[in-house]
């Protein structure tokens, strides 16, 4: 070893200096990256491991979501159901309610059957004498020849308030209820023939009575009764509110408009009879 | 120096060459690796980030569909309440439909209860000699008797329509309408006693008149009503349509099959005459 | 080169061995903190693959909900439109059960019209004579002067079980229907006149009859009344159940209490005598 003189040896001191700190260095580089990168990696696996946490809550919070709207779901269904069930027992008591409807109005033009209505008689006049001298007085000044007898047939006679129309200064109706539907006819049928009926010299009207609802539907004739009367068709309103008349030779017989703007509009000529009524 | 040989020399400087040749070559390997994951991290942040915002959005998005659920179960509750209050209110209105349907239907009764019903008389007689004269030559044939009293107690005397099964070729009716109830249950009495009526020798059929529902509902019990008779129980329909008779010597009265029925579940004897009627 | 000592040249080969050891241990360590790094994002990039997918099934799965909510939405929207309609509806039906079940009260009363009601015959009576005849005998007894013509206008005469208390241990009523109102209202002004009528020297009491409903109403009045009798306030039931009285000179009406209570509110002295009623 003597031979190596000293600069030799030197060299091979600095040599392997250097080698060492250029293996120190990259080791050093190598540990910050491998640092830096791990940290990075941690980080990133951290933030998954919440991410995946939240996506677990998140699949939790649908999935009950989910089985809510399944109940709301189902409870809409039977919400729907019972709707259907109530619409269909609606529908039958809507049928009901018109039979009733019906018979009611029925059993009132029953018990107004034998009434005869009055109309025109001056307000107090049945104050003084009562409705049913009225009644007489009327039958006597008009129909001279009639019995005696339907005088006494009356069951009840009474002035009735006019509710249709509280505005118009109309007169009160006096109503005559008869016993025997036969006497009611016979003085109907009378004034008929007479055409104009008096009480003391003064127009009055006398009618037959109805229930509120038959008159409703009888007076929606009206228009249409007086100018077929004008135009010879023989109009007639039959009970409870039906409209016959002869047209073409033949007797028709309608229960609404509806159904004769139907047939007049096969018929040119009623319909430019009707036009203004349909 | 100089004692340094040419090729000691260079194989100094091939040394320091080969360190750092060897050093650059690590040190790019691994700026490279750092590069290549370095990349890798951000895509792997940024894909993170991107999946955080998704995440984000989700979360929002499923508190709004919370919120909307929320919302329409409260809406489904509302709703479901309602139906339970019109389901409430319809039982209410059901019963007061009903309670109308029965006050009706008696006060048909009464307003017909002062009628006869006549069913047999041929189709036009009336037509000639009205109703009304008639039902007296009626009374006169098979009651010669009874006083002419009850018969001008008359109120109003219709032939009506027979419109329960209009395919049966059937006569229509005549239904005479008295005044007194006694008039009429004293003709009816005398009618049950007779047994066979005739008008000018044809067995007619003289019965009291009720609402269309009460005479469907006695209706219902005729077939009962006549193997009761063939079998001596003494059966008779109570108004309104109540069947009673006379059972191991008891007055029994049922206002429905279905009562009848379980009643005669335990009365193998009645089952027995009963079995094709219930 | 011959002139290389064996020491030189061990030197070198160790020097070389020595920079290669040291290349390839970090060569090593950076292989195996790639392959480290590299399977840790590989397994992060597997994980958010997997997390990625989640994410849109998740996504999918809430857009479903979201159709599904939005549908229920609908269907809960319809349900609530048909509420309302049914809603509509009723009230309408309800209205018209109202003017049915009041119409009804009306024909009731109508048909009641010409009844009278006697309270407190003592049971059998009427079996043995009649219900008619007792009539006869009450009339004969408390109004000799009375006409015989009013006794023979009797339509009808029946005894009627009393429903509205079945445990009170009552007597039947009677109810007498004349065929006149007039004749009704004869006796009925002559009985309020005598005040004390009697059967057989025990007192009975005759009144007007209506429907059960207008009974009703009017029997709500009955403390009122008496008490207004007594301060001589001239109270009267006007039909079908209208309280009318004087007070400060006028006559006032009220059809219910709640009326005459708001009434009253402004008027201490009446405020005073109904405090117990109101």
């Amino acid at each position: 070893m003597r031979r190596f003189s000293a600069s030799r040896k030197d060299f091979r001191l600095l040599m392997l200096k250097m080698m060492q700190d250029s293996g120190n260095k990259l080791e050093a580089k190598m540990d910050n990256l491998q640092e830096t990168l791990t940290k990075e990696v941690q980080d990133i696996q951290l933030k998954q491991e919440e991410m995946q946490n939240t996506i677990t809550e998140i699949k939790n919070s649908l999935e009950a979501a989910n089985s809510r709207i399944q109940e709301a779901e189902e409870r809409i269904s039977e919400v729907e159901d019972r709707l259907v069930e109530i619409m269909d027992v609606e529908q039958k008591r809507e049928k009901r309610l018109k039979t009733n409807e019906e018979s009611l109005r029925e059993l009132w033009d029953n018990v107004k059957r034998t009434n005869i209505r009055i109309m025109g008689v001056p307000e107090g006049e049945e104050r003084e004498k009562g409705t049913e001298k009225i009644f007489e007085e009327i039958i006597a000044e008009n129909f001279p020849s009639m019995g005696k007898e339907s005088l006494t047939q009356i069951w009840e006679a009474q002035q009735v308030p006019y509710k249709i129309n509280p505005r118009r200064n109309t007169l009160r109706h006096i109503l005559i209820k008869l016993i025997k539907i036969k006497d009611k006819e016979k003085i109907l049928k009378a004034v008929r023939e007479k055409k104009q009926i008096t009480y003391k010299g003064t127009p009055i009207r006398l009618s037959a009575d109805f229930s509120t609802e038959t008159l409703q539907a009888r007076r929606e004739w009206h228009g249409i009764l007086n100018v077929m009367k004008g135009k010879n068709l023989q109009p007639r309103l039959l009970y409870p509110a039906r409209l016959s008349f002869r047209f073409e030779g033949e007797i028709k017989t309608f229960t609404d408009k509806q159904k004769l703007r139907e047939f007049s509009n096969t018929k040119p000529a009623l319909q430019q009879i009707l036009k203004e009524f349909l």
